[in-house]
């Protein structure tokens, strides 16, 4: 298949050495960051393209792993006389932001893809859309062989993906750093809470979270409350989230 | 050594395995719950205890295991004359709690112990304290036999450890179960999540967490951002905690 990657970021370098592994060809890689693209274009044996005028029409697929806002510019700006399968990786983008093409779709990772660390992409069960039967069956084909857990998913379920993986990434990671904050005003090294943080991780594999929730807001014990909450007296921010999330689990325990 | 054992729950479980397989011998255990007391004194081949008086007055050390309300009262009950070693198990109780022995201390981990899953103490860092430098030489050599990890850490830093755990396992481990729940009302399976919560976890082991953030809240991403909140806005708990983590990481990014 000859694909044509639009991006240059973490979910095209990704995506980009994933399927070139699977023997795909990448032909064009597509940025406006010059540099990057080229970094990734010679990494992926593909010609560089500046000039979105220049981007070849007989591609069998053409892939949007761009920033969320800079989707519908760049969908507009391709010609609609694409016949090749036309899709973006956002959890959060409408389908219908490629409607002006004949097959479109979505591929998305609901992953947390960064530069800085190795992804193995046959881990990631990337949610597939399609406009249509045959393009969703054959988009969501061509991602099984790069990871069996990819599957067909609604736009509604996207991105309700989308947010539980902003909840289960993101904000957790938030709350690492401000242990991480915390352990370092009292000198103390991060690597403390390491073993506790893959454990965290670990334990919900095999079990429902709120199964093996355990602390001071699952006990009631509002004595601990209240002395780890006025030693974060002077950080409003980590006081309301302390607050926030002791409430949440009060209402995950009835 | 000869251990007695105060308290039958998740960490007196873990902690008198762990002290009789690195060869010690729990000679009591005592719990107001008679139940769970027998049932681990028979796993430790120790005697079960349910009066306080019958406790013997020679053993090397009493291990205070229960929940931090339980602390001082027991303290109180357990007769003065006692010499061997006082401890107790909790992040946020002061040492002095203990201050009418004559010697004793505090061996902390900063874990989150369920009796539903298997602990690993070799892969704990207790933190240990004791009333002088002897008694907390003392508690050190016997953890770090369980644990190399085991340190020495003030009451201060103690209390640090337990908050900063609390943000990194509680309250992580909550925004899971509102990832499960938003995947649940969507007809999708949590096992969706399990792979980017196994890699969050991982990619922390050797970066630090702000370094490998992602997302809309990272990218300051205000259209994502409101998609998100207007489709959880009929939780407002949720909306309180995503604004929050969302400020929070705006923070950590500055």
């Amino acid at each position: 298949m000859d694909i044509v990657l639009l991006g240059s970021g973490n979910v095209a370098t990704h995506l980009g050495k994933g399927l070139k592994g699977a023997g795909h060809h990448i032909v064009q890689v597509y940025s406006r960051n010059k540099a990057y693209a080229s970094a990734l274009a010679s990494l992926l044996k593909a010609d560089t393209i500046d000039n979105i005028t220049a981007i070849r029409q007989d591609a069998d697929l053409y892939i949007l792993a761009v920033t969320d806002e800079a989707i519908p510019p760049l969908a507009e700006e391709l010609s609609p006389a694409i016949t090749g399968i036309v899709v973006h990786c956002s959890g959060a983008t409408p389908l219908a932001v490629l409607h002006h093409f004949s097959r479109y779709g979505v591929i998305y990772p609901p992953q947390s893809i960064s530069k800085t660390v190795e992804a193995d992409l046959s881990k990631i069960p990337f949610g597939i859309e399609g406009n249509d039967t045959s393009t969703s069956q054959y988009l969501l084909e061509l991602m099984q062989k790069i990871s069996s857990l990819s599957f067909l998913c609604s736009s509604q379920q996207r991105l309700a993906l989308h947010i539980a993986a902003v909840f289960a990434n993101n904000f957790s990671n938030a709350l690492f750093q401000i242990s991480h904050d915390i352990l370092k005003q009292h000198e103390l090294p991060f690597d403390l809470l390491k073993p506790i943080i893959a454990e965290t991780a670990q334990k919900i594999q095999n079990n429902q979270p709120k199964d093996v929730q355990t602390g001071p807001a699952k006990r009631g014990d509002q004595q601990t409350i209240r002395k780890h909450l006025d030693f974060i007296s002077e950080n409003s921010n980590w006081v309301k989230i302390y607050q926030q999330l002791t409430e949440e689990i009060t209402i995950q325990n009835r």
